[in-house]
């Protein structure tokens, strides 16, 4: 009989997908991987999280995210075997036996998200890449299973490209640097989803100067504009959408949420009674696997909704501001000079009756769109390299202005965030001299 | 102080949307009835229910799809108010003082929906034409504050759009009618978010040709062909993508889960304890509008995620089928010739050890893409009609064979669903003869 | 050394191709073809005639469409050879030795097109695809040397497959039949540049249940909602395009200016003087095959801007009305009872002073969308015929009503041309009672 | 009678483009502007010369660009207003009585381009923007009287805008400065035709940020990233598309067969007999306004076909070059170090028996993509400026990295131009040894 490993589906299975037209499916490992439960319930959790409160076209799930990584994994591996088989070129050249590794890192690379990740993440101290690789590496999911009648040991080879040790770095590469197939997909499908034209790059032509070589990914260069132009939609992407104000605004509602009824289960463990059975254990810090597989999206909605009517006005006013869609406004500010002020006005919004802890926050969104090698850093992300017909190679800001423009430096913005009534006279019709002292201070869209 | 339904915003606002691009606010009522509760409820309501589950993108919710209906009429407003005004053609024209009625219905044409309407209420007898009408004018919802604060009974007034007894036809027939804002947009946003290409028709074209008339809406007949291609790509969705086999599977194993849920609490009030106090009110058919309000996707999911655990067989089986994505397979059948044999092969699966009740249908989906007037119907549907350059006015199917051939005939198919193991010798081991029997009769996805 | 035909580029040519994404080249045969004189003069011949003067953006080459049938074909010989080889069933399955024949013709079935090849045909006795085989087949030309370098009688197998009588019937369907890749890439090309929307249909799709017989080609029984929804395209881009009466007038003043300098250098071979010497050959009816591939679009369009100056009224005029876009007028007529209608409004405008001859034209234009086998008839097309998964074989009309609604009708109109100034009281208010006469019998576009 | 200014179409006139929609027309004199000669001729004139033989979609003329400029600055002036009226801003605002002067200056922008303007002019010394002018006010053009009929002095108007002297500095801007309606069409349309995504920007969002100000046009600061990814786009567009090579080695041969041709009537006035009258008043300096109008693409195109017999063997071998698309290969060099090895080269190419003057060029293509305000340059662009809420302004490059990386900075390459024979061994068997040289100095593309 067929090694598992080899069964290929005697038709290919195609999913459709508007952001890659077709996603084909040819070994049976990696139908079954998709036909997890671990895996199915990234149906149930959103790619972009508070964002399609602001972009509602986005609410595109971690699910089509996975097949698109995979998709472009597949890509990858299918010109790499055809134009730089390691049998041709020993040194720089692809092991096609590595295929069956790559895509089924790409595919599982998020199954460890949860719900609002990076929100919860920041409350309850979990994180989804170690989850992603407990799911891979733990007996009692389906994935193990799945990966290890593969063969003995590969779970734990999928974790290790998970984990960036895996002994090949082309594959590592092609999952995780800082032009891999995650990044290409989530760029093209939340630009698509979103209907941001910004986040559109030419996959077509990224895909024609790609390489492989013996450290890992390359392009050739003839195609540096190419990958130029990537990087700048990526910085756009993160400038525009990823960290648009009002997705932020939401963010901290949410946060603040999770806080509450975290702090109000502290304080007496019998508060919920039962109402929140899937998130008591992340309440009490005491969690499983499985408890955290649980989890998703509509779990929390469903439990913001019960404390819709919960006594407690906090809980119950931000749960209201999450559901009904009731974003905190923001300002940006300098860090470095107007602590003083932003701390004054924190004071103001609780003068006029808000909990400070709860209604007002700082919240800081920085990306650094593209790193080059930097030997102070101790920990330095695999730059791009560009390859000239020689097999020369140079680092991709050194021939591109404008990703040197962006280089090294962080882009974002620092921003104190407060309810929207500190801004309207009608809504704290006690405190007019507050909300105008407050206004005051409100020019251009930041603090003065 | 301006009438509030005056009060336009000093700057448009604009929501982003794949499909239209940008969806454009003036009224200060429109914003008010997006920001509302009862509508942002939308946001966790999938457009499409099942099938993201054969189409993964089709992720989308319905309150993306009430902003497109909204945009799309507000097109049309456009439009008639520049080419056709009442004040031009007394007889014909449009009155553009019927514009913020035309635009709140279409808004809000929806908004009564809940989780997974179709199962849903076929389960437990509610219909969420009749919740929308309850939502617009029932006093405790926020949309019928902001309506009422138009002026007095302007919520009935858009209550009857809904109900199409309003007194004008053009804005009833722009909401509802075999060719309306509102299939003009799920078309299109369907086809967009599932990559369906056979959705797309030419919205710019149509939007050229649509006129008003004393009797409603009308088209040019210059733009027959448009009008052709939008009924041909509707009969293609509906073949292609609402009656997919594999979302059906889902909708009966959801309909199943849900009547057996319904079924434990009948049996024994207590069975759930407090673990589902949302639906509750509908195992009891004793529910009122603020009940179904708290309903939404997350909600029935995460109730059948706890359900996974329940000790009844059928109810955590089904859930896990559900959850997981196991649909049911299918073999179409004729219903006038193959009724012996269903039932034959519905003894087959109980004999095997499947609850026939729970684990075989039959399930007939049938359109009926466009009818024309026949008198000794009952309850006709409002047909298409061209006008010529001299105002005559002539049926579509009359000048177009392929809306002809499509006409007054309904296209779907009878299928009946069963388990896939039916299909597995290796799932049902000692059934082998049984499951032999099974296959035999199953002959190019049809039953024999 | 390799034999030519083995020959394979070290690294894929790309042409990038809006319709496509990228056009893959990887035979040195195929970049030869591409490069020689007669395939390169296809840039100078616009694929769609006097379209541009409807649409303006349809000004694209026969050049593109060439390389687009290439590249379709091109991935059916990738899905079949994966997918449907000969070696794993040699009576239905693809032999991959046929694939550069198949390519080969597929690049080169328009190669014959000349300058406006409707009208030129109808008034020089020219037909295009005996060029494209007298190009294929003649020693003095650069694409039989090409093509004879591969082997001694291949130019012959191309020109058969043109002709249709090449032993294969696969690779003869692939690139002619009522679905195959000349016209699956025009109607995308043609819907592409002009942007009409009708002419899309899911290539995608179609290549996915596209498939080999012994017979041809056939699809598979699942995939026949895409293929009915091509057929729909076609009519709908024939309907709404090709047959556009504006274009059609631009065709018919094309056809008597050509037919007034053929008349004029008749009437005296010296008319001319050497101011047109390519057109020369065609006037005598005395032309080689080099004279033809002389011509383009550019040297009629020079000849007629030279005729601007003309004396001969008819001639500059015509010459003016066809450079500077006057199109002819037209009304549709029935013809079987409107002849002597048609007969009395010819006199009339003979009566205001036009030449009739040269001013008044019938033009039909029909077409058949899709037909099915026909014993009566001498010369059948190919039908499209469907393999349910045991093998069998249905023709498409007899599972789809759409098209069975279009098969085997021609659909189309007859229209009269006549000068726009018959329809203008102030070009031609000596004839004040013709113009109205004439304007009496025109309504609703008809003719009455 | 309704003044001609102010006639309107009863129904809009509707232009279907590809990348607009829908182009509207909605007055008299811009429907009879698109129908003069003059205009039409654009028909005849590719937008991109050469550069169809790179990316072969990019077959498209000036006249669809001239009406998509048109239609962005339509779209332009309804945006200004309706947000922007002067009678509510009497400082900044928009005076709609410009709206007819501004959209008959986009729509005749570029009406005096003739044939490949670029290479044509640097021959013969023409301006396109001297024939733009030329044909607004000389009275024997179609235009000028269709203008004039607007008013006295009208064309005159128009022609100001051009020249960019016309007294209110925002309807010169919305024509031309660095982000105007001419520059948005191009890159758009040229990235829809070829197929290349790099043009592709966000028209949407700046056509929702864009505002009239007292000294021209604006972008509401909000709207930074959509400015900035417009000027990276055109920065793409130059790099990628414009300054293709290939294009370049093209029009190389077109150059130099231009002045061959000149060469030989200048030697012997009778050298071409009378096989090429339309080009005769240009190699002799001495044409008129109508003679140039004569020119298109085609009459260049017949000539040169008409040159294929021709006895002289530069004029022959380069038509055939040109037609058949065999572009001159080349190689980047160092202007400031390479000087003497370019000329040695040269040397070379002329010792294998080429003709240094027609067979070897230096070309030079740079662009600025954005530049501020320089005190010390004469001839400054208009910088683009961003408006905060509160007013105040600010120089696009001081907000954007990016920018300001690209800005005061020319980009592009200087490039050695020669003979794809003087790489290939087997062209010139007898010079091995300078073929060898030649290629030595050839590496990474570059000269060394």
């Amino acid at each position: 009989m067929t090694p598992y490993k080899d069964q290929f589906l005697p038709i290919e299975k195609v999913f459709r997908d508007p952001v890659h037209g077709d996603i084909y499916v040819e070994h049976q490992v990696i139908l079954d991987l998709i036909n997890s439960r671990e895996f199915q319930r990234l149906r149930r959790i959103k790619q972009l999280g508070t964002t399609s409160f602001t972009f509602h076209g986005g609410e595109h799930s971690r699910f089509s995210h996975s097949l698109g990584v995979y998709e472009i994994t597949r890509k990858i591996c299918d010109l790499f075997q055809r134009n730089y088989p390691v049998e041709e070129d020993p040194i720089n050249g692809w092991d096609d036996n590595e295929r069956l590794v790559a895509l089924c890192a790409a595919l599982l690379h998020d199954v460890g998200h949860g719900p609002y990740s990076h929100t919860f993440e920041g409350i309850f101290g979990t994180d989804h890449e170690e989850f992603t690789v407990a799911i891979i590496t733990s007996p009692e999911t389906e994935i193990f299973s799945i990966l290890n009648n593969v063969e003995a040991g590969f779970p734990e080879k999928i974790a290790s490209v998970i984990r960036k040790d895996y002994q090949n770095p082309q594959v590592v590469q092609m999952i995780s640097s800082q032009i891999d197939a995650d990044r290409m997909d989530y760029l093209l499908r939340d630009a698509y989803f979103t209907g941001i034209e910004y986040g559109t790059f030419d996959l077509t032509r990224i895909l024609r100067v790609i390489r492989p070589y013996k450290d890992g990914i390359t392009f050739n260069a003839s195609g540096m504009h190419a990958v130029e132009d990537y990087i700048v939609s990526r910085y756009q992407m993160y400038m525009q959408v990823y960290f648009h104000p009002v997705s932020r605004g939401m963010e901290i509602i949410l946060n603040h949420l999770l806080k509450r009824g975290a702090y109000l289960h502290q304080e007496d463990s019998s508060y919920f009674h039962d109402q929140t059975p899937l998130l008591r254990p992340f309440f009490e810090d005491n969690y499983t696997l499985n408890d955290y597989l649980k989890l998703d999206d509509g779990v929390l909605n469903t439990y913001f909704n019960m404390w819709l009517d919960d006594s407690d006005p906090i809980l119950n006013d931000l749960a209201s501001r999450f559901l009904n869609r009731k974003p905190f406004k923001s300002a940006r500010f300098n860090p470095e000079k107007d602590q003083a002020l932003v701390e004054e006005l924190s004071e103001l919004i609780g003068t006029v009756g808000f909990d400070k802890t709860y209604y007002t926050a700082i919240n800081t969104s920085y990306d650094l769109p593209y790193d080059f090698y930097r030997p102070e850093k101790e920990k330095n992300r695999t730059q791009i390299v560009l390859m000239e017909k020689d097999g020369s190679l140079t680092e991709l800001s050194t021939s591109s202005a404008l990703v040197a423009s962006l280089a090294g430096q962080t882009h974002g913005d620092d921003r104190l965030f407060f309810p929207r009534e500190m801004l309207e006279q009608e809504s704290l019709s006690l405190f007019q001299n507050e909300v105008s002292l407050f206004n005051s201070h409100f020019h251009n869209g930041k603090l003065i």
